[in-house]
């Protein structure tokens, strides 16, 4: 039984990500992935994790939660899990445990990531001043997007609940698309749209409106259909997500006033990569009326690594 | 030829208003409000003042701008006046001078306004947590917003340029007032109606609507009309405004997770301050799906001071 600096989790809507934390950088050798589905509560999964990894003595824990965070018992979203810090703390041996929102991790991780795998997406002429504020943004089971502020102290992250902010529309077509996103809810938030179930509900108003018969792909079938040009219709659906992914970011990046870059993360928004070199992305972006010289200015790189948030847990323990 | 701690100055994109700073607070007997168009650059706007006030030897100066502060050259977004700390450090006879984002300036003076100036519009029974993120707001000329967010050190503000994002519409009707804001401009902003000139043209477009001849009211008239319930058109213009407003400031407070309150600042926001007891805004800001009673729980606030900025530019000084 070995003791260890402690536990990195990584609790999002579909996956949980595990590792073990030494001299605050994650162990790679000791990442795991599991389906939520596979276990009935968080505690099962991280009891589960630490009887394979030897039953590890872990000094302390953060886990982030794609979820609010707001006290010791959090809420998720997108899931029905519960999160309780004793709770977990009791599993952990009675480690401290730290909760911190998802987006919050992976804004902490940027400073920590391998820079290889920050893939350029635009990477504008202008000059970046070294202490501007960064902002990652995700799409995956939902949407959110966290602030970098440097400060000359510690750095600080701002994050909240960007993905129930409501999705924004500019054309009767793009209406029509936000009321089939909205039907039985009343509204259509931005998550609606920028996740794997909007790609697919984006996907099946497309065939409507078309007056075809929606095929009952997963969202990730549709972006490989999109990708590999199979289907008209899939990649029509791959357009119109990177065009409110574009127009969202744009927002955002105003709204944050993030000058140093934007940071792409999420499952869903790797799986269409492709398409953020198609010239609507850029152009619903950039379209910012007397605000498009600053927006266009700003570096967007997508970043491929699907554990980065550990690294950021790793780097706050 | 007295010696003062500094001089702090708030110009917005109608008015400018200045105070002389001693012990980090504003002496009130020393504010001014000028009206920009009077004056043909800030450094005369400045110059005027301190001739005024028997040309005190300020030791350095805090100037909020509405305008992204990046660097120490600044271009205002809704102003033709540009800003250059070294021009006007030699007004001020050599004075250090630093420059915030008004916002920033006004989320700095939270903490320090007069608690008697912050009228409740909303004051849900939750227990708020005393480190939580507020959010200042305000439209006035234009539109912005502030995050201050509470450290264990400093407060860290995040300000942005929030009024240059997409304007959210919901419906029909909501998508063709935005078409009318759009016109000429392509798309239309969040301030293209949070503003002076944005009530104008939405009671403008709702005559239209109705088949009616719009008259040449200001919006201030607009305003008042509606307050004193003379022009269904106005108050229909009103009621549209504080929709926009209740959902716009619902989005921001999802995005920032200011659960610490929201504060509302801004003379068109105080114009129209009657219908923020409507039906209209509560539902506007509200309607966020899942996450209603997050936003639900968060307190509203009116700030009734035209001169707080100044109050945040000597908190910072």
């Amino acid at each position: 039984m070995s003791t260890v600096q402690g536990l990195a989790a990584d609790i999002g809507g579909t996956n949980t990500r595990l590792a073990l934390v030494e001299n605050g950088q994650v162990c790679q050798d000791t990442i795991v992935r599991f389906r939520n589905a596979d276990f009935e509560t968080p505690e099962a999964a991280i009891d589960t994790y630490l009887s394979t990894a030897g039953h590890p003595v872990c000094g302390s824990a953060v886990i982030a939660i794609a979820a609010p965070i707001d006290g010791t018992a959090i809420r998720m979203t997108n899931h029905p899990w519960t999160f309780n810090a004793s709770c977990i703390g009791k599993i952990l041996g009675g480690a401290k445990v730290r909760f911190l929102n998802d987006f919050e991790a992976l804004a902490y991780s940027l400073d920590k990531v391998d820079p290889t795998r920050l893939k350029p997406v635009r990477t504008p002429d202008r000059q970046v001043r070294t202490n501007a504020t960064r902002l990652v943004v995700g799409a995956g089971t939902g949407f959110n997007a966290a602030a970098l502020y440097q400060t000359a102290g510690d750095n600080l992250v701002g994050t909240g609940e960007c993905g129930h902010a409501t999705l924004p529309v500019e054309t009767d077509r793009e209406l029509r698309l936000w009321t089939y996103l909205s039907r039985n809810r009343k509204r259509a938030s931005v998550e609606r749209a920028l996740s794997g179930n909007g790609l697919r509900e984006i996907y099946e108003w497309h065939c409507l409106e078309s007056g075809k018969l929606a095929k009952p792909h997963s969202p990730a079938e549709i972006a490989r259909l999109a990708k590999e040009a199979i289907d008209p219709d899939c990649s029509a659906a791959a357009r119109q997500w990177v065009t409110f992914l574009g127009r969202v970011i744009g927002d955002l990046a105003l709204i944050f006033l993030s000058l140093g870059g934007i940071v792409l993360t999420g499952g869903v928004t790797r799986s269409l990569a492709g398409f953020l070199a198609e010239p609507e992305f850029a152009a619903a972006l950039c379209a910012k009326g007397r605000q498009q010289e600053l927006v266009s200015g700003i570096p967007v790189h997508l970043l491929d690594d699907d554990f980065a948030a550990l690294t950021g847990c790793a780097a706050r323990m």
